[in-house]
């Protein structure tokens, strides 16, 4: 293990951080809220660390695969330790747990919150609440990458395969550090539509931005109480699904797009089944909770509103979705499982391992009607090869594992077990809201610190596609060799 | 399709079925009860299908895979359908749809009731309730095979594999006549074991081969309705539990046993991991429970039994786990997903999948660890080829879809998700109770027909292990080629 080496990309990330954390700050002193102490110290101690270990290169610059891993899962959880300190300091959350669990949260791109009164927050804390979300959305490390001096690149591949959401990352890393400014530049450009589109039906500036924050990490804080439903307009309803709905594609096509190949795009089998989810749910959804509103518009909207908010794993609210039937319910649990596309912000299994998952079923009962076909996996028109096929098969298995783990421990707190197999979903898929106790009227304030921190781990893991959480808790990694 | 081949072979189950239905008839004539003309009825009606179609040989006898698959398919459903007529007949049942979830129930050996008193059922009605489960508990097909002449023995591996519980029938299917009469031999003779001890322990004669009937099969229908608590008795629970335990063993290794290879049966990974699991469950629920009872003796006896029935997917009761810790449930239901062992009458996933599944993820991130190292994966000490591997693969993907609809459909009825969700895991698992609406207190039979017809479905799918149950559903088993 390169200690050296993990230790100054950890110090790079650090000052990055600091850097980040200059936005609050300034909110803080403009709007001269309590919270600027709070900032400066988090800054400093972020600055600190990042001067000490993340300015001078280390000798030996090599990174293999088990130091990617450790690179992404240690510097995750330390941003998150650290990223918890202003909510900490200045008193805005007083349980430091609490703090952690709501920042980690927040890079995770969850959205689950143990705020009980979120309108109680000064801005400058709801700004940066909101902002980690965006951060984390597509990852701090991929944006240290795209700063990263071009020698690297070999390595930097270690680093975004362990952080790249989805089984694949495809052709995309063949110019690691102009692709990662690409989907930067597309990523920014989202956002700022969306800013614009929010202001323009007629949301305040600071809202808008928070929000559009929170849609394109696909994260789910909202800075009002009853969420989305606050603003009660069906314009925002419809803009803010939209913008879920687009943060939740591969960010590849919209690379393919922009470069002119735009029927290529279009063909993506992950993406016509991503689409085809998304209108399934929402018209099947509309037709059961029909009778609980005035007209079939409505019920479409708020609909495709919480279809769109739970597949894209955003979590905003429209809706009190515990009161619709248990059906539109089952769906919605259904949809936290299966998450968005591979190469998105989102969260969840990724439509693209349930494809496979699919595919790998039905060449198998093909072979049992016709034993001596032999058919090929292919998706997206190529080939998978076995290796792709047992890492999903894998991936499923350490997944089910966590969320296994986690629900047994859970049920050291008294809650139901609906609530505790729920909390541990939405924060394994990172969603945001769940059911029961922790439904979307509810928030996760009344579990143990003990549950809060093995729910922490599940969205670390889950943000993370689980083998970085992994391989940071085995101790096989941490051996000499 | 050789259709002709495929209603010979049901014929001849039929008409062991009818022969069977005499034993519940004789003491209906014994007993002097109402229940007489409904046995005679389908009697009649068994035979009449047997003789029509059982008694002559087609010219072409080619079984195909796909044959196999529908003759269990078909095989298990026409069985279920025709052996709910006593019930229906007699009027202990009133509902045809409640007369065939129960017989689907027994037969698939997984003790889901929607009787509301048991006890009002006449004795032969609780006399064929059981005997379904020990009929089914090695299936009925496989004794149609230990019959069957020898030049069919090419034909009955494919049967054989449609319906052997486990991802793998083993070395027993080289000389399957013998091997399926030796089985027998072992059940038989186990299920005598059983009777003799409960009634040296008290237990009244019909009772203690009721009892043993639905342990052997692993299937949980009781003639109380309190189940095994009925008899407060540590004696009866403890007997119990080892044989449930017992039943849940892979029964080649009682076979190896028998034949002198003690030590080989001794190393089996499976059975370590069956029983490790076991004994890990029931001192964590032990532990867990013991401010609910007296001694730690006492809490031990209640774990045990309920572990061992929950694991082995027999599902008698003799504690109300509702009342438990959530912590001790949410055990209970991660054991009803694992089951027993693979080659026993158990239900559930089986252990040996969840090892293939374990083996698979541990080498995906040795492999993250050290890219360049290659494993073999071995269960057993043989190598697994990547067919086996494929085919886990794909029977949980098919398993996980199962549920998932099963559960949304469930949705249509107005019951909890929590609810909806353990009665279709305890019927695709052939468990039997489950939590909620249908906890240990309670039953099935508030859930509509629709449903009750979905969780037979599920039910089916789970004993055959799925594939027989989708060949039939899907279209392309019956186009012509």
């Amino acid at each position: 293990m390169n200690y050296k080496m993990v230790a100054h990309l950890i110090g790079r990330i650090m000052l990055v951080m600091a850097i980040f954390m200059c936005l609050p700050l300034l909110i803080a002193v403009i709007k001269q809220e309590d919270t600027i102490s709070g900032f400066l110290i988090s800054i400093g101690v972020h600055a600190g660390i990042g001067l000490l270990f993340g300015l001078k290169r280390p000798n030996h610059t090599e990174l293999y695969a088990k130091e990617g891993a450790v690179v992404v899962g240690l510097g995750w959880l330390i941003t998150s330790l650290l990223g918890a300190l202003p909510f900490y300091i200045s008193g805005e959350i007083p349980s430091y747990i609490n703090a952690f669990f709501e920042t980690v949260s927040g890079f995770t791109t969850t959205g689950a919150s143990i705020l009980r009164n979120i309108e109680g927050l000064s801005q400058s804390a709801l700004f940066w609440r909101s902002f980690t979300h965006w951060i984390g959305g597509m990852g701090v490390l991929v944006f240290v990458l795209a700063i990263m001096p071009k020698s690297h690149a070999s390595q930097s591949i270690h680093i975004m395969r362990a952080e790249s959401p989805g089984p694949q990352v495809g052709k995309l890393v063949s110019r690691m550090r102009n692709t990662a400014r690409i989907l930067y530049g597309i990523y920014i450009a989202l956002t700022l539509l969306e800013i614009l589109s929010l202001k323009l039906v007629g949301m305040p500036w600071f809202d808008s931005v928070l929000h559009s924050f929170a849609t394109a990490g696909t994260g789910g804080f909202s800075i009002k109480n009853a969420s989305i439903a606050a603003y009660d307009s069906a314009s925002v309803d419809l803009i803010i699904s939209v913008f879920m709905t687009l943060f939740g594609i591969n960010f590849s096509l919209f690379y393919l797009i922009l470069t002119g190949n735009i029927l290529q795009a279009l063909k993506s089998e992950e993406l016509h089944w991503y689409l085809g989810i998304i209108a399934t749910a929402t018209l099947l959804i509309s037709l059961n909770i029909l009778p609980q509103y005035q007209t079939f518009l409505e019920a479409l909207r708020y609909a495709f509103f919480q279809v769109a908010s739970i597949t894209t794993t955003t979590g905003f609210i429209t809706a009190d979705y515990e009161a619709w039937p248990i059906f539109s319910q089952s769906i919605l649990i259904l949809l936290m499982f299966f998450g968005a596309c591979a190469g998105s912000t989102g969260g969840g299994i990724k439509v693209s391992r349930i494809l496979i998952l699919g595919k790998v079923a039905f060449r198998e009962l093909r072979q049992q009607l016709r034993p001596r076909s032999v058919t090929a996996l292919k998706l997206e028109g190529k080939q998978l090869d076995s290796g792709v096929v047992a890492g999903v098969m894998a991936y499923m298995s350490i997944y089910t594992f966590i969320i296994v783990i986690s629900i047994i421990l859970l049920g050291l707190d008294d809650f139901s077990y609906t609530s505790n197999f729920s909390a541990v979903i939405t924060c394994v898929n990172n969603v945001g809201p769940g059911l029961g106790a922790v439904g979307p009227s509810r928030n996760f304030a009344l579990y143990s610190d003990f549950s809060k921190i093995i729910l922490s781990i599940d969205m670390l893991a889950g943000r993370l596609e689980l083998i970085p959480i992994v391989m940071l808790l085995s101790p096989a990694t941490w051996k000499r060799r």
